[in-house]
């Protein structure tokens, strides 16, 4: 008897390193697991219309598009391009039928110390950017991110913080709770209450959090061999109302990048099977 | 004309490679710095009639003591051994007419996922060792470290949760605010305003955030080497209140460590001087 994949989704960077989008797809139908997160790249590396046909011949769900975002720059032609980039991305996860455009907000400016103004330009990004993505069907979900990200990746660093964006910005907008970004945080409980008061849970990521934690970046952990409550937080953002899969998204340089796909994925099947269900 | 070393204070931890106690002094003596914050493997190491002799013979302020803290455990005995030794820190830093003694909280119990419960044990701690420290004259200084440490070294991530068990414990606990583990947070404004109101701001550390970062915990940059905004910060500390000298706290293993101890402390002066006042 193998492990149940039911609910599980594959963010394709898990095996970024040892798998395109079409062969990531094939490895999924073997296993059974039925959705799957792609990135940017991986889609263009393939090509738009065979994306979209590979994931409607497989009857693939996409959990998510990774990713738009990135809006904070030092001048006003850098913010521009941001938003055009994102509205190609809306496109892209329109095309394929995303549950979402995942966000990941941008950090600081180069040369710039000022978080606040960066935060600024980020929901002035989302503001612009969301009646292209209402026209288009396609929520954007803003994944808050780890607080040692918030110089160079995403200034939106708690729940709390995105979900005072999604406020602002009305309909269209939620939010992706990934797991390894908000496990520290405090307010978790409460902030993914209120997520679900408000309906905007969009996506639920996991993997786990190592001790020690090798590298800011790249050494994320398989469910379980961290110290992340998983099937605790599940539970939260069940009773908030989501329960819509989840997504295993592991960045690992020097683990499981390095292992073959089918161990990798066979291992987030299992995983997911014994420790994070709620 | 040198740079001014007024309102600075040395954390011994910044030339722990190049100094002991004794040397460190020495060198501050030399550079016209009154005040530091030793080690207790640093106060150790001299012993501490020794340390209290050269902190008198050279009129030195010390801005805190580090550190006591460190209370979750597995067991009940590892949680009374833990109160045991901050009883002793907290006698060191009453026995050095210290400012306050740093606390860090601890993080998760060796196989534990449950953060919540290595807060309470926190919290349960402080009260535990209260009574000793107020009879003992000796503020204690929760210091929140930043989120990326919650797992192995401090479950009180957050100004805020900091202050509410400053609240909750009553007089004679602090926080001592660290720019590195809090300038990303975006309630810092407002909780250093609310630091203030309480009276309860008893240190501030400071040194940059570098992009990258290339190690979790030795990576710490110079003032004006990162992004954090450390005039800004000290103006809310100063509008809150609390004028005491700021404290130059840099582990760096690959960078100051390994530089001469003269021109580290002469770098830290020239940047407190020039890049930190409010």
């Amino acid at each position: 008897m193998g492990a149940n994949p039911e609910g599980l989704s594959l963010n394709l960077a898990t095996t970024r390193q040892q798998w395109d989008m079409r062969q990531a797809v094939e490895a999924c139908v073997r296993h059974g697991v039925t959705a799957i997160s792609p990135w940017r790249d991986q889609i263009a590396a393939i090509g738009l219309d065979e994306a979209v046909r590979i994931v409607r011949a497989n009857g693939m769900r996409l959990t998510g598009v990774c990713r738009g975002g990135m809006f904070p720059a030092a001048d006003k032609a850098g913010r521009a391009a941001a938003l055009d980039d994102n509205r190609r991305a809306i496109d892209e996860a329109a095309a394929l039928g995303a549950d979402c455009l995942v966000l990941v907000a941008g950090g600081l400016p180069r040369g710039s110390k000022d978080i606040a103004g960066a935060r600024d330009m980020v929901a002035e990004g989302i503001l612009a950017i969301l009646p292209h993505a209402r026209a288009s069907g396609v929520p954007l979900a803003i994944e808050p991110l780890h607080p040692m990200y918030a110089a160079d990746r995403a200034c939106v660093n708690t729940l709390r913080h995105a979900l005072d964006i999604c406020e602002a910005a009305g309909e269209g907008v939620g939010v992706a709770i990934d797991v390894y970004h908000v496990w520290w945080d405090p307010e978790l409980a409460e902030q993914i209450a209120r997520a679900g008061r408000m309906g905007r849970i969009l996506a639920h990521h996991i993997c786990d959090w190592l001790v020690p934690t090798r590298d800011l970046l790249l050494d994320r952990g398989m469910m379980g061999d961290g110290v992340i409550d998983l099937r605790g937080i599940r539970r939260m953002i069940e009773a908030a109302g989501f329960r819509g899969p989840q997504e295993v998204e592991i960045f690992s340089s020097q683990d499981w990048w390095t292992r073959p796909g089918e161990e990798v994925l066979r291992t987030c099947i299992e995983r997911h099977d014994t420790l994070c269900r709620a």
